[in-house]
C-alpha cells in the first residue's frame, strides 16, 4: 500500500480552507490568543526602534507589509491592523513628511490555501491596497528590498519536508511506529532539527533579501522553553500511539502508519537565537515566551484541541491517508485525548500551556 | 419572479473558472490571437518611448506590472512575458545600470475570480515575482505611483454594471424585449455609452494615481471601427431574439427576459480618445484596430463564436436566470447561430472580424 503523495514535501498542504466545523477560519482563537498577547509587544518594539526616514530613503509614502503563512484570516487582518496603526502612530512622532503614508498588504501562503475565502473576507474597511502572493516562504517571493515589515505567526515551525532519514528504513534515524519526534530517540530529534535549521537559513537568507534596511521582522512559531515539557510533542505522539493501534486492530496498514510523519519542528528558543545570530543579517530586539492562563473546563479543553490540530493538520493526513481513515482517526483521537487530558495537564502544570516563542528583530543596516 | 440578483452589477461576475469543456482557460483562443498581433505593437512602443531613468527615479530596480481583468490566464502569461522581454531589451539598449532589473507581476480580477487556477497555472521558469490583487479596477487597486506598467486586455468593454435606466419601466431608455443595445435605439445606446463614459473616467483617474510618471497602459478592448458593422452587437442581439422566443414559448418569464441585460459597450474608438484627451493623464502614442483574417470553415466558427462567448458571458446569465434555463439558452442559441452565420458574416465581409482596438498611453510627466 503506498502513501497518496511519495516525495514527502507539505508545500503544498495548507491549513483547512472555507467556513466549515473543521475549517482554521472557525478554529483559530488559540492563533486570535497570541495575537492578542503579541500585539503590546509589537507595538512598543516599532514605536521604539522603527526609523521611517531610514525606511522611507526612496522618498515613497508606500509602507509594504507582507504577511507569511497567513492562511485565510480572520487573525491575519487583525495582526496586519495592528502593524498599520503603530507605523501610524510612529509617523505621528516622526513629525511631518509622514502623514499621507500608503499601505500595501502581500498576504502569502502556499498556491493550495484558499485564497479565496481570504479575498471574500478581506474588512470592507480596510485602510491597504491588498494583495496575495502564493508560494513557499523557504523560497524568494518579493523583490529585493521591497518589504518594509515581515510577519509570520504560526508558520515557521512547519517544515518544507519531512526529512528524508525518518522514512528510510536504512537510516538509523527511520521512525518506525511514530509520526512525530520524542527527546528520548536523538537520532530521529537529530534530523527534524537539521531540516529546521535548512529551512530557516533559506527563510532568513531570502527574507534578508527582499526586506529593506531598517526593516522589521517578527515571527510568533511554536518553540519550546527551556527546562518544559513539549506539549506539542505529546498531544502528536498520542496521535501516533492511536494510529499504531488502528493498524494493529486492522484498520490501516502498518506500512503505511510507518511512512507518515509530521512535517513540524518546535525548536529550542536557543536553537532560534542561535541560527539567527550565525545568519548575521538580523538583530534581535525582542525575544519572548508567550503564556495563557488554564481554561478550567477540562473537557472543553481536549475537545478544542483536537479541534484546532485537525483545522491545522488534516491536510497532511488526507495527502497521506484515505478520507475515511481520516475521519475514524480524529474521533479516536478525540476519545483518546479527553481520557488522558486532565492526567497530561494537571492544573497546577500551566508552563507546558505555552503559546510559542516571538522574535521581534531589525534589519541590518547595510 | 425576480431575477436572483438585483442591483444588476456585474462586479462578482467573472469569467468561466477551471479547465472544463466552457471555461475561459479552454475557449480563450480569440484573446490569444489578439495577444500574438498587439505584442509586435506594444514591443515597438516600449522600445521607442519608453525611458528607464525616468521610470526607475527612486534608483530601485524593481519593475511592476500589473495586469487587469487578467481572468485565469494562460493569455496573461503570454502578455506580460511580452513586456518583460521587451523592458529587458530597452534595458540593454539604455546601457549599464539597468541590467539587474527585477520583475513583479499583480493580476488583478474581481473578487471571484478563479485566482486558484491562475496560481496553479503560473509558468514554472516565471521570471517574476506573482501576485494577485482582487477588487474592481473601476476604483483604486495600488498605492501612489507604483506600477510602471499596466496591462488590460478584453476588460474594458465590461462596465460596472447595467445603467440603471435601461431596467426602469418608466423610463424611455427602458429597454423591453432586447438584452443589449442596438444603434437603432438610441436611448438605451444613449444609456449605456453615459455608463461607459462614468466607468472609462475612473477607470483613468485611478490608473493616474497608481502609474508612476512615464509609465506606459496598454489597452485592449472590444470597440468599433467607424462604418463598420458592429459583429458582436448583432451575436448578442441574437441571444436576445433567442432568450424572447424562449419566454414566448413559456421556458421563461417575459419579466425575467425583460429585466435582464449584458453590461458590456463597446464603443467606437473617437469615443474613447476623446475620454483620454479630456482626462488629460495619458498622453496617447498609439491607436490601432486589430483585425484577423477569416476562417473559412464556416460551422465551425459558429460553434467556436458560441463557445466564446459563453465561457465569457454565462456568469452574467446565471447571476439572473436558473442554471436549467441557461444550458438550454445556450444549446438553442447555438443552433441559430449556426443557421444564420454565413448570411451575417459572408467571406467577403471581412471587416466586421476585427479583434477591438488597441490604445497604448504614456503617463504625462508631473
Amino acid at each position: 500500500m503506498e502513501s497518496k503523495r511519495s516525495n514527502q514535501s507539505h508545500e503544498e498542504c495548507p491549513m483547512n480552507g472555507g467556513e466549515g466545523k473543521y475549517s482554521y477560519a472557525q478554529n483559530s482563537n488559540h492563533q486570535r490568543l497570541t495575537a492578542d498577547v503579541t500585539k503590546h509587544i509589537i507595538r512598543e518594539v516599532i514605536l521604539e526602534m522603527l526609523d521611517l526616514e531610514t525606511l522611507l530613503h526612496d522618498s515613497s509614502n508606500v509602507i509594504r507589509i507582507a504577511d507569511l503563512g497567513c492562511s485565510v484570516g480572520p487573525n491575519t487582518f487583525f495582526t496586519v491592523q495592528n502593524f498599520i496603526d503603530t507605523v501610524n502612530l510612529k509617523s505621528q512622532s516622526q513629525g511631518h513628511g509622514f502623514d499621507s503614508l500608503e499601505f500595501q498588504v502581500f498576504f502569502n501562503d502556499h498556491v493550495g490555501n484558499d485564497f479565496h475565502t481570504l479575498f471574500k473576507s478581506l474588512p470592507e474597511d480596510k485602510q491597504y491596497y491588498a494583495a496575495a502572493v502564493p508560494g513557499s516562504f523557504h523560497g524568494r517571493l518579493f523583490p529585493e528590498s521591497s518589504i518594509h515589515v515581515f510577519n509570520s505567526t504560526y508558520a515557521l515551525h512547519w517544515l518544507s519536508r519531512v526529512p528524508r532519514e525518518i522514512v528510510d528504513k536504512n537510516s538509523p534515524a527511520y521512525n518506525k511506529g511514530r509520526i512525530f519526534y520524542i527527546d528520548e530517540d536523538r537520532e530521529v530529534t537529530k534530523a527534524y532539527s537539521a531540516q529546521f535549521k535548512r529551512d530557516f537559513e533559506s527563510f532568513l537568507n531570502s527574507r534578508a533579501l527582499e526586506i529593506v534596511p531598517g526593516g522589521i521582522m517578527s515571527l510568533t512559531f511554536l518553540c519550546v522553553p527551556p527546562d518544559t515539557k513539549n506539549g506539542f510533542q505529546v498531544l502528536l505522539n498520542i496521535m501516533g500511539d492511536v494510529l499504531v493501534e488502528m493498524a494493529n486492530k486492522g484498520l490501516v496498514s502498518h506500512e503505511l502508519v510507518d511512512s507518515f510523519n509530521i512535517p513540524i519542528y518546535t525548536p529550542a528558543s536557543k536553537e532560534v537565537i542561535e541560527l539567527i545570530e550565525k545568519n548575521g543579517k538580523f538583530e534581535i530586539e525582542k525575544s519572548e515566551f508567550l503564556y495563557r492562563l488554564i481554561d478550567t473546563k477540562r473537557l472543553t479543553d481536549a475537545e478544542k484541541a483536537c479541534m484546532h490540530l485537525r483545522a491545522g493538520l488534516e491536510g497532511v493526513f488526507k495527502e497521506h491517508f484515505e478520507e475515511g481513515i481520516v475521519d475514524e482517526f480524529f474521533i479516536l483521537y478525540k476519545k483518546q485525548l479527553a481520557e488522558q487530558f486532565t492526567t497530561l495537564f494537571p492544573v497546577s502544570d500551566q508552563t507546558c500551556k505555552d503559546l510559542g516563542g516571538l522574535f521581534v528583530m531589525k534589519r541590518t543596516l547595510v
